[in-house]
């Protein structure tokens, strides 16, 4: 039984005069911030203050890279040319590096976002560039994503440290991959469910949607709060995994 | 009489399919680069190809930062609240030192570009968000300008190298400031003028409009080129430094 | 004693998947809705479904035109070129009242946003170009804005409908100016406050921070929504001039 | 043997104070202009001068809509949802249709640009959402495109005049289809093939890259004029079919 666990979530995706979700709340949950690095979503005063924030909680700073796409937030895929998507993943991690370092701490991983992130798992052109943004940027930067995927390919290819994430919210199939939104099942609701995952996820393991057992070996786990109910999973999920005594600390 | 003379020009101003100026022809001129880092001009692939260019003909790389500002490309005052500003500037420069980085080099010196640029030399309070921005960044940098500015003030305040700039191709009054763009004399296009007074600012002095001597301590000279006949003036001022022995290299 | 006022507010200030206030709750108060163009605000998405329900409910639809500044939602003062302000405000305007057109309306009125508002109160140029936009754009516009101002005036010089609007929840000095928002008293919080000034408002005056009592003459009241006490100010308001017999219609 | 003949291009391709191609030069070549709306390229000023040179020669007016996408120039594909695509579309008609009236015109009709022309020819959904848009607009606006295509049947569904365009300066294969811009033979060069072509598309028919002779019903004839060169050839195109008596004239 594994006995460490991170907790990741989504943070500082507001823009401007709007916000989203509670990044106060979750920063108290997770042990790793995807910080967005306004793209898709943030801009930099929200990116110097979750910065500040995290560091002050011991939170880990990734960068929550995203298509240049702020009317869409990011959700919708693109086909951005290798070179030009190569260069605006450098330029988010620079830009956000430089409000890590200023809260004392660095950017220590890299977690695409939203259509990019779904691109990247099976896509390998743009899984290839993000991956050589995040290797030419800084060799110790670690790419969170899906197992078994076109990112963890490109990864690997370049010697980077590639760390799995599971789902305490989302179903699963039998074959271990995320049930498309489109599908029922895909987003578990139900408060009791979503910290039964968790836990099983620590132990290896999650029930699929037909009732198979798929081994998952994920070091980290995603949370969501950008609605009320998903905060409150969020919560629950740590109290939960706090109470069954995993150690729940960043994995950089 | 001054035996060095740095010269900078802005570089990396175009957006995405457009372009403007020839940075290629600039860089083989210059021994600065003030390279635009994407709010009023400039994108991640045209910011790592300017770096990667800089760095292979010994150019500095300084970081431009403008207001957020396309449309205007940087050239309309904003009244930007100074903790928003702050962090605007910090973003673009972290951005930019990326991609020097990923060049072989660092980020060396700020130059605020358009109407930051006059605002920062008159409003001590955008000059102020200005310069804890480029302070807190690293405290290696340089800031560059008019001299007897806000802006000079308060790097002096934060300790801020500051390095004054002249004009070979603008007017300047009897108390060596620049004539107003809507005033006549404001810019000089006769070449051979433009290159006199490029010898005169080596020489410690320019000729103000009206025929007055005005003492000017520059430590670089910006040249234009983004027209032809700029980049035409900016040529023949590089030749007739050279030939008049001034040794001409990076203030950084 | 005037019989009839309309009630206004800021409608559709969300963009992309962030939202602003409660636009749904705010078009069941308001007999004119200042619909955001996308440049400070505003989607669109966002524009065709608030022209949609603003004309269900019979409430007519204005363009609420601002800076092209999402980043700052319109409230930084920008030194925008007089020709380039007049074609950004034709094109907001143009924008909308495509859709006020699909949802079986026109667009009926301009009011500039935020630092806009503020500006074209005191400023002739930028004044001038606003009114310009409007009339030229279709001759029966009616602006909305503040008494004896630079906008008023180029609306008188150009033959322009200008509605004069006063505000339930903000403090006045003894000119009929509002209290600047730094000043203490700007903001009235106080719900029975607001309301009683709503109702000063219909019988042609206000009473000041000082205590005397300033004549004012306003067709419009301006109500805010974008958060929960100013959505409660805003029934409030509504049911106390119904009660008290107010003719509550739109202006245009 | 047709008699007449349309000639349109692609205008106002600008964005502040990026230039791109030669709008005056153009403009006195075709007789229907393409104008970009503000969201891969364009913006309201270069709207309304464009416009005016439009109507005060004759030419009339189209809005070239494309993505949201200034960083890319409308040429990344980009998957967006058919509800926020068709809004879009309608958006940007409105806009350009303000200064198309304040010049003295209308839009007449449609054309998507870049990756959004490629996307609609073949992709149901999103041709669907732009014809939609284009009808619901005004139903007396044409669609310009490729022939037997998803925006053609789109358009054929909701009774929208459908006119089908040409190249003179694009390979074509033997089915009748654009040679990909990847392919040997996709852009011809010499100036005297594409005067040919231009008066094979009048007599109603192309010779293929492999040498077959393909019937082509055109009423409109592209040209660009983005490369020095490229205004040449559109100039000699103009110059050989008035020679040869075809009656060029606007299919609106």
């Amino acid at each position: 039984v594994p006995e460490r666990l991170d907790l990741n979530a989504d943070i500082g995706e507001g823009f401007g005069i709007w916000q989203l979700g509670d990044d106060s709340a979750l920063l108290e949950v997770v042990t790793s911030a995807n910080v967005a690095c306004g793209f898709h979503a943030g801009d930099p005063a929200i990116m110097r203050r979750v910065c500040a924030q995290a560091v002050s909680r011991n939170v880990v700073i990734g960068a929550q890279v995203g298509y240049r796409d702020l009317a869409g937030f990011g959700r919708r895929a693109i086909e951005v040319p290798s070179a030009a998507l190569r260069a605006d993943v450098v330029y988010q991690i620079g830009a956000l590096d430089a409000f890590a370092r200023l809260a004392g701490d660095r950017v220590r991983y890299v977690k695409p976002h939203g259509a990019l992130y779904n691109t990247a798992m099976v896509d390998e052109r743009q899984a290839e560039a993000v991956a050589a943004a995040v290797a030419e940027y800084r060799g110790e930067l670690a790419l969170l994503g899906q197992p078994d995927s076109a990112l963890a390919s490109a990864a690997a290819t370049l010697s980077i440290r590639y760390v799995v994430e599971a789902f305490a919210d989302r179903g699963y199939d039998r074959s271990g991959r995320l049930v498309a939104r489109t599908e029922p099942g895909a987003v578990i609701t139900d408060s009791a469910a979503v910290v039964a995952q968790a836990l099983a996820v620590v132990g290896g393991s999650v029930v699929a949607l037909d009732g198979s057992v798929v081994p998952i070996h994920a070091e980290s786990l995603c949370l969501h709060g950008d609605t009320p109910a998903a905060a409150e999973h969020a919560r629950a999920v740590r109290a939960a995994l706090t109470a069954a005594g995993t150690d729940l600390r960043p994995f950089a």
